[in-house]
């Protein structure tokens, strides 16, 4: 079997050490900073971004032998998966190197944590993010459209899935995209909210894909939504509560996050517009007596949303926050339910989408 | 359109009152009594369940008015979303009832665990699930295996869902089975096994079923296990942690729970055993270096389990509670992977299943 570029990566990574052993210099990685310190905010493409900074890992510095260890041996464990053609979860991942070193009390890891971040930064080091090597965080999420895929020999038509739609793998990377016939993709975070739609068959009537995780989005699914972006053009739409954390889950996939910034360019999604909830939108659809009063950490969470560089200049994000902030109270999706079942799918969807209510 | 067994129910839920109302009577609801005071555990259909004691609820009765108001009130809902043919989770019922009593300063409900359990009493005094009442609680998880279902016009394979499954939705109940083959199914909490289990093709190699949620079993996939269970004859193998909360999915999937001790019947799992991680396994399976130790919290629910009345005579349970006990320490599935990434699926499972190696 042809090696992958990732494997040669790794192969690559574990030759230079190798060099260095036999010239007699000691076994040094640079791993690149992944901290505040070395993150900032490119105005060009829009993203969040790491800079150049590296720092030094020393086999022989005993501050660094077990950091320079624990990433050397998830790397190992990546490249084994690789030459197996399967995939591991974080979790199984860290399993796999916890032992202890022979004739020591000393494990490899003794936490999580630890072999996490030594993935971190073996994406950082080789360039490939964790699923491509192999690795996978966890699966979530479901989807509907006028799609059909091949996956592992199958050929997957979203249209054709009931009521449950196609259940979003954690690693989509193998995916082909065989037709896509779609205007834009909804991604909601509420799978309650993708039901609505499911039932309505939203995506058929007004010709788009809906996709929607459970709470925080996977990066299966922020993959899936970047492929149909790229390779297809499609704008991708967020419909999120009327909250800090709602225009958090916004901010994230459009711009980036401090975790993700040394995958950037693989996991930020310029396409994305918020759909909604908006200040607007409870005025204008009458939501005003279903609104949540703040809680002091509402109000903490939306002072660092005001402030992060990617908003300040943008009036449109800062005239909502404003609002958000003298109403001092928030709103969810399913609030337009007070008005009708199918109000979103009938009413307010088709409506802001067709005026073009968008922030972006 | 002919109406549902469900409607006529509901129907038949407001004639009563309507009849008392004409017969100068007060409008009053018996709601059966769902505390632990009306549950005990029946020893021969091995589930809990609900007593006879039921409390009046009258309108006229300043303590029981607005309860009364809650419950009448979403029953009107579900009336409404059955003759519309639509479904709304929990919160968009909650958002659907909440508005303000005219000339009032009160509303119907002001937080969704009102509206909650007025859709659990009308349950319990309609007899029918809220997913037969059209409302639905959150979706999750995955399915895969060579079942093919029809479900809203779509005939749906789960042995070509390439690497993500099927979706399973939140209402199972009008899926039809139009081809199940397998000899059991096993059900895992955690989304990463099962994605181990799809890769490796277990349920084509072993010919079963293999399903999982991400943490809480939903009632969508309780449901879609006890239908396999009663309409195919095949057992339930529950795949969870070695550790209170493992043992506990089991507990509530196989007898239920206080809190679906009204809906039992149609809940719980008779044919369901606990496949693993058992204390023998961490001795068999040299996992013992694996071991997480137990926090306080671990301590106490351990102490519940063990005097949980449906385990109090059971050997073969409470020894497992003693072994952890004295072990004072948990494992989890994922801990298999130390023995390398499919050992899971090519020893362990094939191993356990081939000596009939269950808790029951």
């Amino acid at each position: 079997m042809k090696k992958s570029k990732t494997q040669e990566a790794l192969e690559e990574l574990g030759n230079d050490l190798v060099k260095n052993v036999l010239a007699g210099k000691p076994p040094v990685m640079n791993v690149p900073v992944r901290a505040l310190s070395n993150v900032s905010y490119n105005k060009k493409s829009e993203t969040l971004e790491l800079g150049d900074k590296t720092s030094e890992r020393n086999f022989f510095n005993v501050a660094h032998a077990k950091k320079f260890l624990q990433t050397l041996e998830v790397a190992a464990k990546s490249k084994e998966l690789l030459t197996l053609g399967k995939h591991a979860s974080l979790r199984d991942v860290f399993y796999m190197v916890k032992r202890t070193i022979p004739n020591t009390k000393t494990n490899i890891v003794d936490e999580q944590s630890e072999s996490d971040n030594a993935i971190e930064d073996l994406e950082a080091l080789s360039g490939f993010s964790r699923e491509q090597l192999n690795i996978n965080a966890n699966k979530m999420g479901s989807v509907a459209g006028h799609v059909v895929i091949e996956d592992k020999g199958d050929e997957i038509d979203w249209a054709k899935m009931g009521s449950g739609g196609w259940s979003v793998p954690s690693n989509v990377e193998e995916i082909t995209f065989k037709k896509v016939r779609a205007k834009y993709v909804i991604y909601m975070e509420k799978a309650a909210v993708w039901e609505r739609l499911h039932e309505d068959k939203f995506w058929d009537k007004q010709n788009c894909i809906i996709m929607s995780s459970q709470g925080q989005t996977t990066r299966g699914i922020r993959r899936l939504l970047q492929r149909l972006s790229q390779e297809h053009d499609l704008p991708i739409y967020v419909l999120a509560d009327f909250d800090p954390w709602g225009f958090y889950i916004y901010s994230v996939l459009k711009f980036g996050s401090i975790n993700l910034a040394h995958m950037s360019g693989s996991m930020t999604l310029n396409t994305a517009r918020f759909l909604g909830i908006t200040a607007d939108d409870i005025e204008n659809y009458g939501l005003k007596k279903m609104l949540i009063t703040f809680k002091d950490v509402d109000q903490t969470r939306l002072k660092q949303l005001q402030n992060y560089e990617w908003f300040q200049n943008n009036k449109a994000w800062q005239r909502q926050f404003k609002l958000m902030a003298t109403m001092k109270a928030k709103a969810e999706i399913q609030a337009l339910s007070s008005r009708g079942i199918s109000f979103i799918t009938e009413k307010y969807l088709p409506e802001k989408i067709k005026k073009g209510e968008f922030l972006q």
